[in-house]
């Protein structure tokens, strides 16, 4: 197995190459440090990005929803998909406008969706979100029943043609722009996680699990 | 002018109706609230998903970038897009793996970009997008050149057939579930922005504007 995936037509930068990186742990840290991607995908020549939970095993990235839901059912149907993953982390704030930038990190991944079958295979990629979300949270929660996996459509794919970019670092700006009496710098940016609110029905006398407290998105 | 966008079939919403709206307002909002896009389009057949920073002025929304991306090559084309705007609000946290749901907020507006023209349209659409990140900033800095403008390519599309998404409160739970010892709640998740830090070439003396200090996302 190789640390890289291969680039392609699709996934080679044609412009800011020292931003790409086909490095898989990269491209893996990126994917898993977000709860939310975005599916591109096509029915009759029109594009449709829909935001949804992802969640990694290996070098399979999966998604899930209602059996009845027409994205699920157009992906499932084996038509290319793009699934894009950023994570913006800061403005960048140079001396000219156009020095302006963001901090980022995004992946991109094109491939084929395809349907996970069979109760057994899609029982055990659920739990694998709910281990990825909440690492713990499956146990602790009351087992699905029949009726709901079979209401519930999981789609996979392989990593395989997959471009990550990330935007780190500080202000480029053009050289003679340093002496301009012009504040520069970064406005960083995170995803933060607030205290848990308790749902109002909860029955007396139970407290946030341990493994809720240190919950930590990624 | 009316308050609401018209549903059309890309926009109709299949399930989950009380999920949705064509309210400008909430639209807007939710655009508003984001500095982060995903743009999708289709060039022979394949989707790509691309984030990208946008902006809204009025029933229009713009998205920039070089001239030379490919991206916005085959965006200018007049090709069909799809531009998703999501802001994921928090975790919720079932008794059940099913009713695990997230709070979000999404727009999907589907057009056409068109190229802007001109060099006075570019730069007043330029110091547009300036104005909405950072109010105030575009008089700080050093006017675009002729060339920067130049190598700028601004597209932008009408909100016409346009459709949100929210999902927010708590726990929705089957009604047995309730009895169940097993804590369910939300965890909040929101984007937050960090102390400016300055560039290490920054010229002494020149302190944070009050515009960053009290910068906002949105």
């Amino acid at each position: 197995m190789t640390d890289s995936y291969t680039k392609t037509p699709k996934t080679k930068l044609r412009r800011a190459h020292n931003r790409g990186t086909y490095d898989k742990d990269v491209v893996h840290a990126i994917i898993d440090a977000g709860l939310l991607c975005h599916v591109g995908y096509v029915i009759d020549g029109q594009p449709f990005v829909t935001p949804t939970i992802h969640w990694r095993e290996g070098e399979r990235l999966y998604w899930h929803g209602s059996a009845a839901s027409q994205a699920l059912k157009a992906q499932k149907a084996g038509i290319p998909v793009c699934v894009t993953i950023s994570h913006l982390d800061g403005l960048v704030l140079a001396r000219s406008g156009l020095h302006h930038s963001v901090n980022y990190r995004s992946v991109m991944a094109f491939g084929t969706a395809e349907v996970v079958e069979g109760r057994e295979a899609k029982e055990h990629h659920l739990d694998g979100l709910m281990e990825r979300i909440v690492p713990g949270r499956k146990d602790q929660v009351r087992p699905n029943t029949m009726q709901e996996v079979k209401g519930t459509t999981v789609l996979g794919m392989t990593l395989d043609e997959v471009v990550a970019k990330v935007r780190d670092g500080g202000v480029v700006d053009d050289e003679p722009d340093y002496d301009l009496d012009v504040w520069a710098g970064v406005l960083p940016i995170t995803q933060e996680v607030g205290k848990p609110i308790p749902d109002p029905r909860l029955k007396k006398g139970i407290r946030v699990p341990a493994n809720l407290k240190k919950f930590k998105i990624g």
